[in-house]
């Protein structure tokens, strides 16, 4: 959400989060990790649990150089998330790639694999922002129009948070990178079929009294586009 | 993409394939898992690298009970991939909730989680299969009239078969459960902001002769919505 003080400085992969493959898709600016964070609504979280690495989809929020998500203090995969380095990714699809031969077809995507040890976020004051670090990026303007969590929700909550330090970007755009020798062959359509995330009305719930308007951030955000934040 | 022979069947999750949280969202059909994984594009793939469990995103396609991936027979992560179990996620996001209390927002989503030990596919025409049960998933219809993968290509390429015998699914749709309290004090407008992803007109390669026109499977994809397979 705010601007991380880092946002104009380079990224320092480490051997684990630089991109051996597409090495020309790889982003190194630190303002490109912020964008394709902020860009996203679920990131998958991979956690360790009996030894096998699970992916789980979660909510999540960004705040300067710190990636916060939570759960439930009963959450194994939060307990789990703690005790060993995890990684945290952000995929959006911008398209779909289609090429002149079946190996190019591809996928126009940005994404962001971050790395790093989360901490548990402990303080009252410290858990209530975090809470709504992640309350503001699914929902921007919500946090002070609703009630804010209780000292028993907050009790029953566990908050993480995560470095920014070790991270990885990688963008697809453009169109297929076909052989010479089937462009020459000509014959087959190529080219981008772009995807985008649009808001759709917003439904009223069904116990909301009849007076009460769909409140300005809600509004905002129907009219705007989400996902191509380019 | 075919149906699989246990579509009608439940699926028969492991402990660690269980959710322990929200279990009012878990689905049990395996035409629920079918569903997810068909109307997905990407899927996220968690690997033990190193030790720690790192989470890539990569495209994907389902053959009956066959989830395939594939990779550069370079890419490490496909090696580490098969040497131990691994796990598959493939979400949608379908809207955000808005509630009355911060901690009630949440999204409404569609996940699968697939866990296994995936198996390197060989032998040419197996290989063959995977390659175009994935191409088809990204773009269906599109196989059969592109240039197929030639035998260098193939020997390049690594694909990855896993079972979706041990897979988990859950499904969050509808409107806010607030707490009582909130609801009586009225004031706060609550609901669901839906998330609907479109395509957009397709865009001809740079290098495309003026002649060729859009094929219908594009057309027909173009036309359709891609998300909302309710």
């Amino acid at each position: 959400m705010t601007e991380s003080a880092s946002s104009r400085t380079p990224l320092s992969p480490t051997p684990r989060s630089t991109p051996t493959r597409y090495k020309d898709r790889v982003r190194t600016d630190r303002a490109d990790l912020d964008t394709v964070l902020d860009a996203g609504l679920v990131c998958h979280l991979g956690v360790l649990l009996g030894g096998t690495p699970v992916v789980l989809p979660t909510i999540y929020g960004r705040d300067g150089d710190t990636l916060y998500i939570h759960g439930s203090t009963g959450a194994g995969s939060l307990r789990a998330a703690i005790a060993h380095d995890i990684s945290v990714a952000v995929t959006l699809v911008d398209g779909v790639v289609y090429a002149r031969s079946a190996m190019h077809f591809s996928m126009n995507y940005r994404s962001a694999v971050v790395l790093g040890r989360a901490v548990e976020v402990t303080g009252y004051d410290e858990c209530l922002h975090g809470l709504r670090v992640i309350v503001e990026h699914a929902a921007p303007g919500a946090w002070s129009r609703v009630r804010p969590p209780n000292k028993k929700e907050l009790a029953a909550t566990k908050v993480l948070a995560l470095d920014l330090t070790e991270a990885s970007v990688k963008v697809r755009a453009g169109g297929p990178i076909d052989d010479a020798a089937d462009i020459e062959a000509g014959g087959v359509w190529a080219g981008v079929l772009p995807l985008r995330q649009v808001w759709e009305a917003p439904i009223g719930s069904e116990d909301l009294a009849p007076d009460i308007a769909v409140p300005g951030d809600v509004l905002r955000r129907c009219e705007s586009s989400l996902v191509p934040i380019r």
